[in-house]
């Protein structure tokens, strides 16, 4: 029985990236559908739980894409509620590659360092990458201080992370001026997740940092959140620092990506969202 | 030489069921279209018919889907008018599923009873599925009452099946009030075919039933239109009837859309509609 | 590793056409999207090049198709600038068949006689199909009347053609009237590529050119352009001239178009657009 992956993409054109990647972790068949939305989701999710037996259901699954991470969510949301009792079949979320780049940028730092207790600054925390980067680090122990330009917002983040682990270390900061400089005091790991084309910190402002070990930018495109880290550098040591530019990171969000794919054809009722794909991340390694 | 399946859906996402169905039953390829018409199909059919040589077409075929029938009707007639010829593929149309359901349930009572000169009523005989589960009980020689709300509807339904089945036997029945009284008198055979959450009959009245055999209830979702009957229910006597409920059907309904899929591939000929479809559906039995 | 074929289809539903000759052509995936345009299709190559790793990219390429000539020639350009330094992939553009009937046609007359020097006539010469027989015909050395109902768009297309083949020998020529009677003069190879239903000449006309060898007709459906020549003609001797009709090309060109999506596979920089498609049309013989 042929493993089929159905993607739920929510632009208008299903992602390329997500469908070659598909293909490269084994799935047979891909049904790309672009245009998803919670109202037109429903009888899409359906036809994957009613066309095969309950044995075989684990043999269809379902990814949710697209560039939008809250639209993603609210289509994830929706294809989780169709389900019912065993009727069901394995489902990813990796919008945007949220979840696949914030389990490998923290498991990226945890070849460096033991993540637990340690004092951990999420730049651009708000967004996607960096609100989940924050998450997982907060699952694995870290005092974790996510910081924005909004600390309102930040604290809205902080809550969120609460709410799903239980026993998070999280704490709102500002990442602009005077804030910015009280927040990074004692950092010992540095990931930049803002938007594109905003420098958090000049070189010399992070490399100046006493007891700073590993310092992450998740920018693809120059100029990047910590000026000075090139986006293919993969734990290159700078002035002591252990630093990743995005790419750098990439090779193991594909893995990720890929391990996690194959991962939903084994059982029929995984979920697989942040928590789960940093899992993933973590073994492998 | 791979078997390609193209798959013309009315709706504007193609549907997940009808291709994991095509890929289940042994496609090589599904290449599914959303939002076809007739307008915009003829190309999509010259694309069929021109690329692959005469000995070579019975590989390539057309599915015709989607959750409106009547679309699905139309989009069948403007894809058998383009072929020309010995320039043709075979073509499969089940709109909402209305040929395999129709055909499945009939096969249903097929397996307890000679369906030659039996007495049916099928309710809702105004609708795709009743409508082709009619037409199929009268190619089997059936007496077929088919009960509407509208007698006119009803009378207008008999025609149609008329002018493709000549030999017919059917006859216009209210399906309320005293005219549905009168219409079950002496029924064999009851299908209820009707829309989401109309109720014929009470448990009680079709219990009560002289002579009656067999009732099937096609509503996927209760409340069913013959009180009593679960959509689960397979062959389950209830009072010395033997009950069907949709998903009870559900399984020979798959059987005969995979073999209707698999048949498109023996020749480039084949319009696989009410009629051919109930045939598959006698030959797996 | 897959070989993955992205198609890039100007149309609102990507061509079928295409796509069956694509699997034919060998392709294990092929990704078809419809209603590309040059502002879309940007992340749509991203995720094709930054995917799979620099030696693995051959496994992936890009046909851009579509009905319409000029779109595709749009999102041609914007992909190839999309591609930066190693990360490219390969790409072939034949939207409406243009470059691989072109191909095919002028390959049809190779058949029967030496390009280099001869005095070929195209009418409908700056249409997509008659500017790519025109330049093709360039390349291989032939002095080439590229003949319209406007004689300033003829001059245009020349001018366009020098562009690309330096020591083109072209001339613009009306194709109506007196001018198109001085225009056939001495022509030894006759293309019509002409819009469906506009005959350029009578069977009479072009049967009565002194010196005319070879005569083909590139329209699909009668009437064709030059009276007389049958749209399954292939190599017929007519009065003397060797003639095709458009589907007497069709099975060269069918094999330019599978051997062309072969060839992308073979490397991840080529750029199969009319030069290199005639190539392979030479190549095939």
């Amino acid at each position: 029985m042929k493993n089929i992956l159905i993607q739920f993409d929510t632009d208008p054109l299903p992602s390329t990236f997500d469908r070659v990647v598909a293909v490269d972790a084994g799935a047979d068949e891909v049904f790309a559908y672009g245009g998803v939305t919670p109202e037109n989701v429903t009888s899409l999710v359906h036809g994957a739980i009613f066309t095969r037996g309950p044995d075989e259901l684990k043999h269809t699954a379902i990814f949710v894409g697209g560039s939008d991470v809250a639209s993603g969510e609210a289509v994830l949301e929706k294809v989780t509620k169709t389900f019912f009792g065993p009727m069901r079949v394995s489902v990813m979320m990796d919008s945007n590659g949220s979840n696949t780049t914030a389990a490998a940028a923290v498991q990226a730092a945890a070849r460096h360092m033991s993540l637990k207790g340690v004092t951990a600054l999420v730049l651009g925390g708000t967004g996607p990458v960096g609100h989940r980067a924050a998450q997982i680090l907060a699952m694995k122990g870290a005092h974790v201080r996510i910081g924005s330009r909004s600390v309102d917002r930040a604290a809205e983040t902080c809550d969120a992370i609460r709410t799903v682990v239980e026993e998070a270390i999280v704490e709102p900061v500002g990442s602009t001026g005077e804030a910015l400089a009280s927040a990074i005091t004692e950092v010992e790991l540095l990931i930049a997740a803002g938007a594109s084309g905003v420098q958090f910190l000049s070189e010399s402002q992070w490399q100046g940092l006493w007891g700073l070990k590993v310092a992450i930018d998740l920018n693809a495109v120059p100029p990047v959140g910590l000026e000075g880290i090139g986006v293919t550098d993969k734990a290159k040591e700078i002035g002591g620092i252990t630093c990743y530019g995005a790419i750098g990171v990439g090779g193991t969000k594909m893995k990720v990506h890929k391990a996690a794919i194959k991962g939903l054809f084994e059982s029929n009722h995984l979920v697989l969202d942040t928590a789960a794909i940093a899992e993933i991340a973590s073994e492998i390694g």
